[in-house]
Order: C-alpha cells, then sequence, then structure tokens
C-alpha cells in the first residue's frame, strides 16, 4: 500500500478527476457550508429528503451522507430509506450522529441508522461515539464533553461490533476498523467556532469514500485534508468569520502535492 | 425600446428605489444566500411557506419566486397555492426548477408547478430544461450535465408552447420567449463553485421582474447584472469562499452606470 | 447596581467563561448565521425542533430562543412544548416574533408563544411591536415599516400587560419593562443589508439572558455589544458580503474592556 500522505494525494486528486455526486441527508445548519465545502473540493453536491425521491437520488451518487442535527422521525426514515438503497447498490453510506447523547431520540435514531445501513464510517466527537456504544452515556448539546482519548476504545469495539470505521474528531483524529488506528494530526482551534466544521469533516470523508475504496484511508486522508485547510485558513485569517470563508477558499486551492507535503497521518497496528 | 444597456441601468436604479418585497418558497440550501443577494442588491426578501399563510404574503410581493431544490409534496402544494393566487393578483412568478430531471419527483413537480401557475419565467440549467422539454431527458443531480446550446431550441419551443419566457444559465445565457432570443455573456467560472449562484440569479430576475413588464428584458437585464458581480468579484477574489463573499459585495457597489457600460447583452430575433 | 458599561463587560465575560448551551428553535433562514454568532461570542448553539425531544434538549440549556420567521403550525407547537418546559425548569425564554403584522399566522402564532410561555424578552422590529399590541396593525415582509419611535408607547403598555421585557431595534433601539426605559444607540445602516442581523441580535440577547437575571439589563448590553459589532465590522468593511464576515469576526474580537469603554447604553426611569 501507499503511504497515507501519498494515498492523501492522489485521493485528492480522483476527487477532483472525478467529480463524484454525494447524495447529502443532513440538517438545515450546514446544508449551505457543506455544499460548499463539497464544491470547493471539487466534489458535486445535491440535498435530497423527500421519501419518495431518496431512492432515485441515491442511485446517481458516489457517497450518500446521512446527518441527523435536525432530525424528526420523517427525516429519518428518509434517511434510512437511502441508507438501504445505498447499501444495495454499493454505495458507501457516512453517517454524523450530531447531538447523540444529548436526547434519546438522537441516541436512538442514530443507533437505528446505523442498524439499518451498516454505514461504511461513523463519524462524531468523543461525546457522541460513546454515547453509540453506552446509550446511557450522556453529553451536552451538540459540543463535545469529553476528550478524544476517553473514546478510543470504545470506537475500536463499536468498529469490530458494527464491521464499520469510526471517525472519532477532536484536537487530534482517531480512526479505527478495530484492527488498524490510525491519528491524524491536521486542523486548528478556530474550526470549534464556526458551525459545521464536524459536518463538512463528515461530507469530506464522503468524497473521499467515492474515490477511495479502502474506509480507513479515505477517510484518515480526508481529515487531514480538511484538517489542513483549516491550518492553512488559520494563515490568512485570526476570527471565525474570516476562517470559516478561508476554509472555502483552502478547500479549492490546496494541491495534491501540498497535501502529501503537509499532511499529518500516522498509521500504527497496534 | 431602450438599448438592453439602458433597459438594464434603469431596471437596477428602480429596484433600488422601489425596495419591492420579492416572496420565495425555495430550498434550505441557499435560503440564506438568496436573501443576502435580495438585500445587497436593494429588495426586500420574505421566506413563508406555511400553507396557511402563502397566499396572505405573496399578496404583498412584487414578485413570486419558486424553487424546488429541497422540494417534498407539501412544499409544492404551497408553491401552487402561492403561485395561483400570484397569477389572480397579477404578480410575476418565476421557477427554478432546480435538479428537474434528476427524479421523477422533480421532473414532475416542475411541470405541475408550470402548467398550474403559468410562471413568467422559468430559469434552469441546460439539463433541467430539457426535462422540461422531455421527461425522458435525464440528469445528474443538481449541475448540468449538457451545454446551453444543447438545450436552445427545447428552450424556444417550451416558450411558444407555454407563453412564459425560458432562460438558460451557463457559460453564456440564453432568453427566450419563443420568438425574442437574447444572449448574456456576463458571468465568470467560479459562479459554478459557489453553491446558489443558479438560485440567487432567480432571485435577482425575481426583483428585476417586479419593476420591467417585459419579463425577457427583466430576465436579460438580470442576469448580465448578476453575471457582471461575478467579473467584479473575481477581480478581488480567486478561490469559492472569498468569491462568494465579493459577489454579495458587487451587488450593492455596483452602480447602473457602471452595469450600462460593462453588461454584454446581445439581442436578436432569429 | 453596577453601571450600564460595567454590567455589559461583565456580562460578556461571563458569557465566554460560561459557554451557555442556547437552545433555538428558530427560521431556516438565518440557522448558519445565528449559530455562527452564538459560537463566535463564546456561546455553544443548538437548533434542536422535533416535537419529541425538544423538552429534553432545553432542559439543558441556559436559554431558549422562539424565532417565527419560516414558520408552520407544527414548528409553533415544538416552540410551544419547549417553552412550557422552559418556565417550568426556569430557564429564560426570548421571542423574535419575525414578520409577525405581516400575515395573520404570525401575528396569531406570535400572540400564542407570548400567552403560552411567557417569554422573560421579545425583540422584534417597530412594526413587529406594534401588531402585538394591536392585531390590526400592518406591516410589509419582515422589514419594519414603521420608526422605533412610533412603537415605544406600544413597547411600554405592552411589558406591563405581559411582565415582559420589550426590546424594539432599528436605528437606536429601545428596550423596556414598562417601568425602565433604555436606550441603545451602538449599531450600524449595513446591518439592515444582511439577512438575520435581528435574529442574530435575539440570539445574543439569550446568550447573555443565561448569565444576567435582570432582562432589561441582559437585553441592553447584549444589544449594545451586537450593535457595537456591527461598528467594527464597518471600519473594516464597506458592502454587506464582507460586513457580515466581519460582524462575526467582532463578536469574537471584542474585548469586555472594548465593550465598556464603546458601548452606548442610556439608561432613565421616565
Amino acid at each position: 500500500m501507499q503511504s497515507c500522505a501519498a494515498r492523501a494525494a492522489r485521493n485528492l486528486a480522483a476527487v477532483r478527476a472525478k467529480r463524484p455526486l454525494i447524495h447529502n441527508i443532513t440538517n438545515f445548519v450546514v446544508m449551505n457550508f457543506t455544499a460548499n465545502a463539497l464544491l470547493a473540493m471539487g466534489a458535486s453536491p445535491v440535498m435530497a429528503h423527500a421519501a419518495n425521491e431518496v431512492e432515485e437520488m441515491v442511485a446517481l451518487a458516489g457517497a450518500l451522507v446521512l446527518n441527523i442535527g435536525t432530525l424528526t422521525e420523517e427525516w429519518v426514515e428518509s434517511m434510512i430509506k437511502a441508507g438501504r438503497k445505498a447499501a444495495a447498490c454499493n454505495i458507501p453510506v457516512i453517517l454524523d450522529p450530531v447531538g447523540s447523547g444529548a436526547t434519546a431520540l438522537r441516541t436512538r435514531s442514530a443507533c437505528r441508522i446505523i442498524a439499518e445501513t451498516r454505514p461504511a464510517v461513523v463519524r462524531g466527537n468523543a461525546s457522541e461515539v460513546l454515547s453509540l456504544a453506552d446509550a446511557s452515556s450522556k453529553t451536552r448539546g451538540v459540543d463535545s464533553a469529553h476528550a478524544v482519548g476517553e473514546a478510543t476504545a470504545a470506537a475500536r469495539s463499536l468498529a469490530l461490533e458494527l464491521g464499520s470505521t469510526l471517525a472519532i474528531t477532536g484536537p487530534e483524529d482517531l480512526v479505527t476498523d478495530g484492527a488498524r488506528v490510525v491519528r491524524v494530526a491536521n486542523g486548528h482551534p478556530l474550526m470549534g467556532r464556526v458551525t459545521g466544521t464536524g459536518c463538512a469533516a463528515t461530507v469530506t470523508i464522503g468524497a473521499f469514500l467515492a474515490v477511495d475504496p479502502d474506509p480507513v484511508s479515505a477517510t484518515a486522508t480526508a481529515l487531514a485534508y480538511f484538517g489542513l485547510a483549516g491550518e492553512v485558513a488559520a494563515r490568512h485569517a485570526a476570527a471565525p468569520g474570516s476562517f470559516m470563508i478561508r476554509m472555502l477558499d483552502a478547500l479549492y486551492t490546496i494541491t495534491p502535492e501540498q497535501l502529501e507535503k503537509e499532511c499529518r497521518i500516522e498509521a500504527s497496528d497496534e
């Protein structure tokens, strides 16, 4: 296998060459930002949630992103319908369990989506991942109340149990399929001051999953690229509004060569 | 009739003087961006979709913008209700058939809205316009899979059949009522890297329709103004995040005189 | 009691120290902007509207923001459910009656939310506040058709009648609980060219209510801080797109000391 850095460069070049369609059923807060993130990196976003069109739409897509940030039962039904169709078509599904652990509806819905659609990747913050492993684990709102390290063991056992890749994002990101563990050090603290950066990391994984069949490699390289965009943005902006705009710029301007040089991915078989 | 350039200047000045209320029933992804575009140019946006208020709201408006980007059956019912009331009040309706051709729901809903509300203007990309003329024409997601030239004949015959003005936007825009054909060359490739630029072009047409009774003239001058905003933005920004913000700035700063000088509208009676 | 300026500085420092969770049930247009405003100032936003999770979510929050900008009956039911739970938990509720006076649904819903949730604060423009005092008062869309001065008497009597604090925002803001009247002169005209600045002022009040038990003080100091962010933004940007981004930056960079020095709050017991 190529080095992680070479793989990152290859994946970014492939997204730009293939312009994969990424179907999103996501929350109202971040729809604009995640669509712009996908366009900036070179992918093609579509948002569609009506129960009577999601199966037709997802069949056109390179990946399906499910995000429960402003969920209702009706939207969860559409997510499951789309996710099952994606599974039938061999299209990778990625779940962002926003706020799982904050309310019973969120924890229950995230677990149900996982059970019924068997996502290739689940990406959350530490509190969200802990709540998936143990429904009694609580959090407050959508920001993490736990450190990445606290959720590592839960992520590994959950990955093995589900046959999925788990990604915990935070100051340092962790990606695991239970056997392999990869850490990604790219990123910047201002990302926590912009709404939807976690959700945008998830859609970046979606775009990379559309061109890389290995979920661990796709996820880790996507997170390195997205985190590097944060670092590049912080070279030009010191406050969250400008930083957010510069992140979109960086997703567009970062070259595969720059990513290969500046990504900080550390793989280990622990 | 005035020259197209003089008409463009007059329309922009009229929008700023009259501040028309533009009622939008539109998609979740672009609501913020299109509201900001309308405010920046000098119009007054309102978003309202509840079936039990759309008729009352549209009666206050200078134009009604319908956009099916994240449609459900329920939202389509509200669109039709508002559109019928607009017709009864002689308020122009403009339809943006986002993703028509990608799913049966979208193609069917766009055709139904056209049949029931008789919009003054329909603006889409080439694939969307083709799907309205021939329901068997397919596309992928919300980005065009066809060139503007491929849809020109379909736009002309559709315009004649419906008694509407059709606008196809792309690298060069085409506006036709079946008899007249107008081409608009303003624009910039980065517009394709920002979500909602097509939708924002549509709301600009809405604002211009509120001050210009000729749909061909309103549409062509609006597209020239909006495309010029893209050109002006590109003089200050080379990547999509900054470009998007500079487009909003340009909609605010472009004067009628600048528009008259820099618009590139070519009318022909072919 | 401390001077208004000292209180403003204290409140901003307290928001940053405590990072209160602000639960929003708000409109689709501004969700992204208001979430970013809350994050920039140091609070933690969550958007959740499902009837079967709002009570659980609001119980975690420091304040509840209700905003009817893109209301439907179903969303209003969730707002009332969350508002009643907030009242039971002694969590302050703030209502933004967007477009009240434009349609019967909006006026009726705003009045019903007030009657059933007894908000600590109601913030609107002059037309919206007038419509709450007199249901026959009409407006056009969501922009005010009246001056702040025209609504002052209505705000005072409404405050007394409801036992709430009323805030009217405009070129100069007015805050009253019926007895006390406070005026805030901070702000900038470009704020009227960015969608959601009124809604973002409301969430700022929400964050300050979470740390200041006096609704008049919390509201006036929040409006001074938010208005100052507009003034600071205008030092760097002369058009609405850049201005909007610079406002988010300013919410992050303004220090308690700067706020104490530059806030323009005038209290009087008239």
